[in-house]
């Protein structure tokens, strides 16, 4: 069977960009699969591209191709690349900080250029249009190279992954009975928030399930909220309405209210300027 | 053909756990289909859960396996099953109250609670996670029954149906020329609210198409809508910004505002509390 | 393999409805292939349903099923048609505008009103229900056609293709360095407007990449926007915050802000009554 095709953009379902997009797909090849990622990525956001990747890549067989569209930059001097990650996956995506965790966390093994003159759309009258690449590159790369058309080797040149634009990531510190980080992403639907720190140092560091724990969160040095919370395995663990420590789906110490958003109720966000510190 | 698998949550497509489930399912096997029910079940709501499989499953082909996550508990004592319908379809969700009206108004012929030891999924760090059963036990565990490696009996011990954790299901009042029920859900998209009227019994009370109707809606006792309507087939028998009275998709007595929201427009919602009551 | 059937309605994913909609496809074939245009055309809005087929339609493979149901008037006196279009896709719809831009730009061969006699879902308690022809008409009429039970000519009989109901379609005013429009349509999610002038005469007249053209937007004749503005390839060319003119995905040109919302910032809407004059 060929490659799936997993899509992830900015561009919502709103308007007709997806649907053009998929058409695309379907006209170089009937038979390739096409599974929605999310297209709700926030807009021109490429640290949260680059975070979705790395959450989900992994549960994917080995082969998938990922694309990866969220591209303030196009049709300006960005590159269009093909990433082979070391884990075996490829992904096709702007190189414009898109492939930040990836390339930290997995390693990218090769990067490739798509070359314009052979891996873009020809027919339709959209030659001359400098947007919207999604369509007319993205997709219609990803479609050859997953029916096989074109091999890897064909996207385009390669260049060395040194050059591969990364934002940057931040470490945890973490010792005994202390724990400090950031808050890396969130989780916008049921408003938790996702630290840097890992749930196995974490509990190296001291801290147990069933421990009240004391947190303060800084925005910028400024205190926005500081407690004695609960870890635990689950937010059900909480009383609705509680704030909770726990143990997200990748294995981080991230925040939650039980039946509530923990982002809307204390007004948090997620970044570099968001510190959060967990003293026993 | 393997039987196919439709999802519905109350994840939203925000961030990544719908992309992360749904690769578990093809990393079980490439061939199963996926379709997406809904993502946007009201969050915690097991309720609308409840009622959303209800309206929807009986048009699917026999044999399909239905794929529920609205699940506040998930990591505490709810128990994961996997629910065998009278009518031969099966619903992998947590018990919780999200199985109500298949069990009420359709049947449930044999339930089993799901395995954890066998049927969660392995090797991809997660052992320990505690939330998103959605990926590593109910998506996971449905892709094992959808392609065959277990059979319904390998889900796990069965249980008796009886105990099967219901909502209550209140029943509508009619009697000629009368008819008292509540609204039991609303689409919100559109802002129509449903009763639990069969149409078939308000016709046969009296009530006649083209007829103006006295309705009152009632919250806990007060009132809050009160006015002759037009009883009719359909929306656009109403003047544009008109409410209307009508027999929607299931048979149901509901209403509805032309080319509006009636739901806004009165400041309405759906729930035991809200009593809505016609005479002629 | 059978075409694909690409549906586009105004239901969102809030409820149940596409659900029971798709079900209704694999139950007439469990190997049809169901593609989502989009569930988010706005609301009763059937010349935002007749822009997204054209914007779309061009890149699936010929032969393509497009299912559009944005259909306030269900069930009244409007006519559930199959429109075969003159490129070789079918476009399964209520008569009611939702065509206009197929008609006029691409063409329609021939239009067959659908036999309700013949191509209505039965059997599910849902033959007295005047809603929803989504879900017992064009879904179902649709998934007959793509999986060969019925003809074109089964759909039912044909009727002039003159009798397509249309919505005005306005011409722009184009001269030596002056050109005179409309917002057609917007990307509702990145907050740009697309006018009716074809990039390929804007340029002939005399407008060129790199100049900063004068650009006036009226509403009802009222001024709304009046300044000079950059006309580039892409969005990336102004600076951050800064208004753009640009070729669109469908060589029309468009306006925008780099990474923000031309709409919102400056209060713009879509229409035949909002007027937009470039001159040099």
């Amino acid at each position: 069977m060929k490659p799936i095709l997993v899509f992830q953009t900015d561009f919502t379902y709103k308007e007709g960009a997806v649907c053009a997009m998929y058409g695309v797909v379907k006209s170089v090849n009937r038979e390739l699969e096409i599974i929605d990622g999310t297209h709700e990525i926030p807009k021109y956001d490429t640290w949260s591209a680059s975070y979705r990747l790395y959450q989900t890549m992994k549960f994917w067989p080995e082969g998938t191709i990922f694309v990866s569209v969220v591209d303030p930059g196009v049709g300006t001097n960005r590159k269009a690349a093909v990433a082979k990650t070391c884990d075996g996956y490829y992904i096709v995506s702007p190189d414009n900080g898109s492939l930040t965790h990836i390339k930290k966390k997995i390693g990218i093994s090769e990067i490739r250029e798509i070359d314009e003159t052979i891996n873009r759309l020809k027919g339709k009258g959209t030659e001359n249009v400098s947007i919207f690449h999604g369509r007319d590159l993205f997709a219609y790369c990803a479609a050859r190279l997953a029916s096989g058309i074109i091999s890897f080797e064909e996207v385009g040149p390669s260049y060395s992954v040194d050059e591969v634009v990364e934002h940057p990531i931040l470490s945890p510190e973490i010792k005994p009975n202390y724990a400090k980080g950031i808050f890396e992403i969130n989780d916008p639907n049921f408003g938790n928030l996702w630290t840097n720190i890992p749930t196995n140092e974490f509990i190296k560091a001291g801290f147990n399930y069933g421990d009240h724990i004391h947190v303060t969160v800084k925005h910028n040095g400024e205190e926005k909220f500081s407690d004695r919370v609960l870890f635990e395995r689950s937010f059900g663990f909480a009383k609705k309405g509680d704030a909770i420590v726990y143990n997200n789906e990748l294995m981080n110490i991230a925040m939650a209210v039980n039946q509530g958003s923990f982002l809307e109720i204390y007004n948090l966000y997620h970044g570099p300027e968001w510190e959060v510190e967990f003293t026993k």
